[in-house]
């Protein structure tokens, strides 16, 4: 076999056969096969794909790049959440200790936020002390001792999609439905899990614009697991307007310990149940939303919580007294400039008004505000009154309110709130 | 401008700008522009093709990626002849010396051999003394003085298509036909030409087996000129059984000698007058096949073959007495094995079994053997008798000859001798 020939056969339209895929990912590794041709395979795959065989085949070569976890000690099945990313897509911090308080181990390993998208680890630093890279044998004992983890992937976890990831950022080859299926379900596939649930988000503030391309992806996941023994589920959901009502670090925080306190966002409540239910059934239970909305009712959910960040070295008293959360010096409001109804809040551009506050990262290496943020006091359907504040922009020294602005657009006739949950693929 | 930028519109088959593309050949001289990048950006070009003026500005921005001749103190019209490349193709050293004694001037700029082709630069060196590489000056100097020079690249002739063609060897990008295009153009449009003839090779024994690709390729570069205000004209010939009856280094040279003296095969001198009349004709000068005899059989021609070897170092004593060449210490017939009329003599197969005797390089790194090659005694059409011999072979230690036998095919019935010259693109 050489790098060359492989490349050839995809270029022309044929495909590798599992032994190929093994030794070009394991070669790319190894700098046996030089970043150069792992870059003009990544384009043949952009445009000629994988087939399923195919595309297990990489899935399971990624896989075993590096370190796999070994979970066995853990006598619940293990069940995992990942979405595609989206604005306000606060889910995963509510949801994990509330699959736990239901019998089920959450091995939750999650990112940090990029351009106008936000990072469930970037969230969780905004509790003081809260550790989040962690080694295998710590995140195994943080599971074993409240029932689910949030942390970083290990170094060891998945080397090749890291570099390739990289390379792919640098050659226009991210896009790709496989190398994208394959790059998540890899590190998936990585926690030794029972079941996954994906949230594979569609509209203007997710990574998938469109209904189509969002499908093929969750399908694509889907076959992935299937090849390799783990039942998936896909929820394809709305990302047209951001989930929930905060989107920014500590405010998102917030709202989610407002949600595991009972209260909170309708939209954010109806994910957040729609996805646990669907990891509950993976795990055998049935009846997922009542016994969901139980271990909330009951505070056992919140208390896991607590005890999570205890164990990850933060401080559970900001969760105790949202308050003491990092918070912005300034804050300021945008208001309707007529009356009528919500008809626009764009998921992206409030993403990438809270990236410019501070929220976000424009390129990788920039640092973080947790304090800094959006509230949305309307959202589309809502009926507003000129004057009437329809977002809140929390701010260190510097705001743009026309960016938040022109976010919003405001319809004389009433607009329908939207479909959150739109498809689900298994 | 960045170079994902650029990955990406190629990629979903938009097209770059002039700009654009003299930046990205800068870069990638430069090293600015990463060898992944290039890789990902040649094989969108594989796969998508570049239009007309993205190929001018292509060729532009790698003709000045290094120093460009200046021959304009030489008065002559200044015109050069280049092939994709065959099996026993040695046109070249007859060539440029007719044509210049016909009052052309040639900067023959040649190459090397790889696989089962041969190199000019190669079958010169089977001459004692002889130096093919020559810089700026010496080249300027040698045409000066006796109207022609046969030499390789100087290394600062086009460095961007040295960088680019060893990637597309590395990445399956070879076979592209605006890059193969743009990489023989942009290093003939450096030479300062007033014009090109192209003989393009179809057959089994040359990079394009199929007439229309050989076409298409012709046609491309034939555009490129008329880009660059260069008069090409391309023929394309038939490559499948070998030009003239030698192949190897000194063979080929003896039998260049031979048609400079007035005789030789007669498909060698067909394509020689062919092309040369075409260069005449670009140089303004009618009935140039008459004129290339007269020059051949008064002398002239061959005289100053002996001059450029002088001036290059070489032993003109080795041309005036072939039986001075390297020669190989043993050889052996191969015969046909029943009567009938020579069906198939095939140039890749005889290109390959001359290569492993040591005429050729199976990789660029290996050393020629001068001496060794093939004979061929009987060629397509020609009738012959069980037991007479169909080659001899020339080799030094050990010898394959069924490899050989295997490129012949003899048939019962009469078959008519190929066409040479196919079709001529202006």
């Amino acid at each position: 076999v050489n790098a060359v020939e492989l490349i050839e056969r995809k270029r022309d339209g044929g495909r590798l056969s599992d032994a190929e895929i093994a030794w070009l990912i394991d070669g790319y590794v190894a700098d046996r096969v030089a970043d150069y041709q792992m870059a003009a395979m990544a384009m043949t795959i952009y445009l000629h794909g994988l087939d399923d065989a195919e595309l297990a085949a990489w899935t399971g070569a990624m896989l075993h790049s590096g370190e796999v976890f070994d979970l066995s000690e853990i006598d619940r099945p293990k069940i995992d959440k990942h979405s595609t990313g989206g604005v306000g897509d606060k889910v995963s911090i509510p949801l994990a200790p509330m699959v736990a308080a239901c019998g089920v181990a959450v091995p939750m390993m999650s990112g940090r936020g990029l351009g106008h998208t936000g990072g469930t680890l970037d969230k969780l630093e905004s509790i003081p002390g809260m550790e989040v890279r962690l080694d295998g044998s710590q995140i195994s004992t943080v599971i074993k001792k409240c029932g689910f983890v949030m942390a970083g992937q290990t170094d060891n976890l998945v080397p090749a999609d890291r570099k390739l990831y990289a390379l792919r950022d640098a050659t226009g080859t991210v896009p790709s439905i496989p190398l994208i299926a394959s790059s998540i379900m890899s590190k998936k596939l990585a926690e030794d899990l029972d079941g996954l649930v994906l949230d594979v988000k569609v509209g203007s503030g997710a990574f998938m614009t469109d209904l189509a391309h969002a499908r093929l992806l969750a399908s694509t996941m889907v076959g992935i697991g299937a090849n390799h023994g783990v039942p998936v589920v896909a929820l394809l959901t709305a990302m047209d307007q951001p989930l929930g009502n905060t989107v920014g670090n500590s405010l998102e925080i917030a709202e989610s310990v407002e949600l595991l306190r009972g209260s909170g966002p309708p939209d954010l409540l109806e994910v957040t149940l729609e996805l646990g239910s669907r990891m509950l059934a993976l795990a055998g239970i049935e009846n997922g939303t009542e016994t969901l909305q139980r271990v909330v009712a009951d505070g056992r959910a919140f208390e896991l919580l607590l005890k999570m960040v205890e164990l990850q070295g933060g401080d559970p008293g900001v969760l105790a007294d949202p308050s003491l959360l990092p918070t912005a010096p300034q804050t300021m409001e945008v208001t309707a400039t007529h009356t009528g109804f919500v008809g626009r809040c764009d998921a992206k551009a409030i993403g990438v008004a809270a990236m410019r506050l501070g929220a976000g990262r424009e390129l990788k290496e920039d640092k973080i505000d947790h304090a800094v943020g959006i509230t949305l006091l309307a959202k589309v359907g809502d009926p507003v009154e000129a004057g009437q504040p329809l977002a809140r922009i929390h701010y260190r020294d510097t705001v743009d309110p026309a960016a938040v602005e022109s976010a919003f657009s405001v319809s004389e006739s009433p607009v329908p709130s939207h479909q959150i949950i739109l498809e689900e693929i298994r």
